[in-house]
């Protein structure tokens, strides 16, 4: 199951970033449906390293190959099998990682759980998996796109600078950054150059707007929509913290200033509720915000520990993100994707 | 799946707060543990209304009856079925409710997916449906301390009272709102005093620290501890955000520091990583923390709709908490037993 | 998962013979259906043991109390907590099985499984179960009764004898082995009190016809409907056979006599596939049919081993049916509804 | 779900017979198993076509590539992705089916059920599939291996052939039809040969016996053991029945015949239940039978209806087998052990 996402729309995923190739298979995908190949790989080129000059310079083509369950580009209800090949993989990078525990990685929690380990790129904890998702979720998006339910994440936050002032959604994918103001996107990306050149990471968050949901998605007590989008979100390797709605900020409110009043129309006033109430859709955009922490992988010395817990020094090598938050984006996106259609799906279930 | 939690450990769960009785049925709990079932009642006895003067004046004995599962106190490997009567229901107080959706539940949302609704104290979406969650987690925290895991949650704030000078966790059951401080306790509960005399509500939050968890809890990708642990917390009927060790003050963050340098015993420096790396348990201390907001049922008059869109006023009727986080303190703790208890097992099958 | 049955409609239950009750959860269950209660109750009084003289003298009146999921009388597509109440139980009848293992039960294999062991009435093993299973067999069969779909089992061997002749449904239930012939009934019936008065039991079989099935219901591979009925009748508890169509006379045959040609309106001239193609239903009648072992429990004294392994002579002792399959009859029903909506409601999801 | 099987350890396949490859992904593997690549290819060759005179003719290559989830021929614990490539497919010999519903195929209720069918080799109801299965069903009996689980299967009946007089697991792979006595695996050779020349195919069962098994795996209820085996077999293509132990047999039987008698170390004087009690293994040899339909596509003239339902005249084509059991010998081995495996590792967590 811990490969698994979704109930009806179902993706289950496999790779490491140092094996032949990553890939998956898409479960309970709906026949009948015409997709654009070309809008998937699209959505792979803005998870893909060596994009811009504030991702890694690691250059992955990152070519998805469908091998089942299309006919002539159009769904037949049958598993769609992909494989993404992994081309640029220099496997000699990691090899004085072998008997090495790395600050923040997953090498000593992976070690202890199976007494095995693929050391090469993270093995299965690597974020290259996460390509997977954006395949499965570009897919997601198409389907959705013609119920006009429209997903947009972008970065509103880098390191201390917030996203403020004007927000406009068109410019997302005109900055490197992908945040929604173009003057604010200047100021983070020279903070990521900063970092960079410091030989650092930085932190960052990720908000995502969802229009177009129609009421009544998401189950109740154990499949909330709000739940499934929370669990999908601090799957993605760096995350730290998820909030739907008002978030952290409820803490301090009282009930009559957060209760979200009706209009005649149904719609409400305000939406601290983030668009899902007791955990189903109740038609108003859905809001959240994601946390990334920094990158842990930082190309400085750093003391740690080998495997036998001898002390060592780690060298910074290799070719990392100093933020990861712009690439993230796509992912968010293509988790949000799956999450609601899945909801979609299920909820066609609720009446016969 | 909507009301199941858990793979090998699974809770399944039925009830509305004006039925003859909420319910559910534990499967997989392994076999030969002899169960102390007055401390599971005790944890009931946390959770349950009417426990003091800053929670709801309502009085629920919430009492158990185990129908299955046990023999002479003792599990057996087969489901244990349990019910809690609703004993102290007024259904005549939510006539009025009948054709009227109130801001912030999930009255409507719950007419839209379903066309038809148990308006009487919320339904399926009544915060009632917990006291089963925490029947299945006191089982949960019994086995696991067999293992020596331990877990505590807290409230540390409530409103713009942030729990703030010595924690100290013998006092969390000593005072009512069950903080870590006695000083700050009594501060909270004087805001939660004045909260409730105006007719309103107020949000909090919890935190959570779980310790003596071996390295190796938790499975990659999809099944990640961290992101079952936040699906779980963002299950609970109030809650808006989940994060966990460093969680949003990562954002702002640089990886030099934000990484947790490893000793020679491989226990780290530093816990920002919340004892979770790459989804699975390091053997450091598990801490996370849960955002709710506050109570949407306030004694105050509220303009609201009815079911054909009219405006109409809403009285404040009912009895209800002015703020849920004292009670709910033993929920955070059931469901991180549940969560935990089932990642235990799994992990039983990572080897032959 | 292994109390649970279905994927969208799903029946998790609890219960031993000897506890204070057994009961379930029924999740999924489509909103806004208005049920008949007293059909359930008559389905339970075609299961319940004393109901006849070939049947068990022992006496329960399985009266089913719902709990949850419904408002008067209408399904509101929250769970249906239910239970029945386990009122005639003679424990003690049980205190000689206490460190005993009775030939062909459960009871060694649980006692190796689980290290302890409801020796009173088999435990969880006991047949008891199968009245939830009734339950939920009978909403799903009310459902599926508003698309057309009714679901016939019937008796078709006991011992030897098979039901030859005319095949009448109607008098189904006007004969208390529940064979469609009332000359092959009464033969059955001899049958049945000659082994009854003998202290022993005897085997049998059960056909079901279904009609109505729309086209397309099943997945194909893993959750073939052909696979999905079978595995439900064999989790039966005497169940040690399956066949679906032709079944093991298939075995015989050559593919020239056994496809089934089409008539011009796709319905098919023989139905050698039992209405089923590929895991999918092809609009025919689906039949198959379950092969039933003698009841263990014989009212003779046999051999046995006590849980050191030394010999012992059992003694025939408590009140047990003869041949189970005239009670068995509405099990077969009950599980091939379950099965059925399950299908209909996830074949909503194969398009958009 | 529809192309998953197994709960911990868990096969999800993708692929049509005449895409770029079928393959899968085997989760939940246990970590640390070296496995002998060389011996999984045997096992498909096994199965693969081409491989006698009694087969199909056309001939695949059926090679795996493994893409994931094992570092130096060892398991890490991680999803083992795969792929099995099509290399030798003639999709133009399925032009004359686009629009064609062959008889007792799944091409009607496939096209009943998406609106859209790949009509290419079967699609996705090809049996082809079952490559996919003997793969991970290889890693599963490799692994069971090691805990002296020994699984054997072999064909015993062809037509009206039984498989009669000394029973010899050393010959089954030694002749062609692989049953398990030479004069008998003669003169069903000979009837085979003689359908294929008539342009015709014909039926058959499997047998299969399992030593070595531990009491106590399988879960009560609704995962009993010979259910999920029962549901296995029945997801291959052409199987319309599964009995267990004394199965069908049983009807005719009397309790105090059918009884299994226990010996002082509690294995069994006789084994009517096939090793498995109340669903849970008892430590005796699982034994079942598995009836096969001759396979649909026969090499004659027959009459169908196209697409609009008018009649038309199918010509045999294509390059089939005329009995499917020699090489689904390979394939009831693979899903017996998948089953196993994931039951073996299940009952681990049935103590703590």
């Amino acid at each position: 199951m811990s490969s698994t996402i979704g109930h009806i729309f179902q993706l289950t995923t496999f790779g490491e970033s140092h094996g032949k190739a990553i890939g998956g298979i898409i479960e309970g995908c709906p026949s009948g449906i015409e997709l654009d190949l070309n809008a998937i790989q699209l959505e792979l080129d803005r998870r893909k390293p060596g994009q811009s000059d504030i991702t890694t310079p690691r250059k992955e083509s990152d070519q998805v190959e469908f091998l089942s369950g299309l006919i002539d580009g159009t769904t037949t209800g049958a598993p769609i099998g992909f494989t993404i090949p992994n081309t640029n993989t220099k496997s000699e990078d990691y090899d004085h990682l072998k008997d090495t525990f790395r600050p923040s990685h997953a090498d000593y929690s992976y070690d202890k759980k199976y007494g095995v380990r693929d050391h090469r790129g993270g093995g299965r904890a690597s974020a290259r998996e996460t390509a997977n998702w954006v395949v499965a979720g570009a897919i997601a998006k198409q389907i959705l796109g013609k119920k006009n339910v429209k997903i947009t994440a972008y970065v509103d936050q880098v390191g201390s600078i917030k996203l403020e002032g004007d927000i406009d959604f068109e410019v997302i994918d005109k900055n490197e950054v992908r945040t929604a103001n173009l003057e604010v996107a200047t100021r983070m990306n020279d903070l990521i150059d900063t970092i960079r050149d410091e030989g650092n990471t930085i932190g960052g968050s990720i908000a995502c707007n969802i229009i177009g949901v129609p009421a009544g998605l998401g189950e109740p007590v154990f499949a909330k929509l709000s739940a499934s989008l929370g669990k999908a979100m601090l799957s993605i390797n760096a995350v730290k913290g998820f909030e739907i709605g008002s978030g952290f900020s409820a803490v301090a409110m009282k009930g009559s200033e957060h209760n979200d009043l009706f209009n005649e129309d149904f719609s409400t006033k305000s939406n601290h509720s983030g668009g899902i109430q007791g955990g189903i859709s109740n038609g108003m955009p859905i809001n959240f915000r994601v946390a990334f922490k920094p990158v842990s992988t930082v190309m400085q010395h750093q003391p740690s520990v080998d495997s036998d817990g001898a002390e060592i020094t780690l060298e910074g090598k290799g070719r990392h993100d100093p933020c990861v938050v712009p690439r993230a984006v796509a992912i968010v996106e293509a988790l949000s994707a799956i999450v609601l259609l899945d909801a979609y799906l299920t909820a066609k279930t609720n009446t016969i």
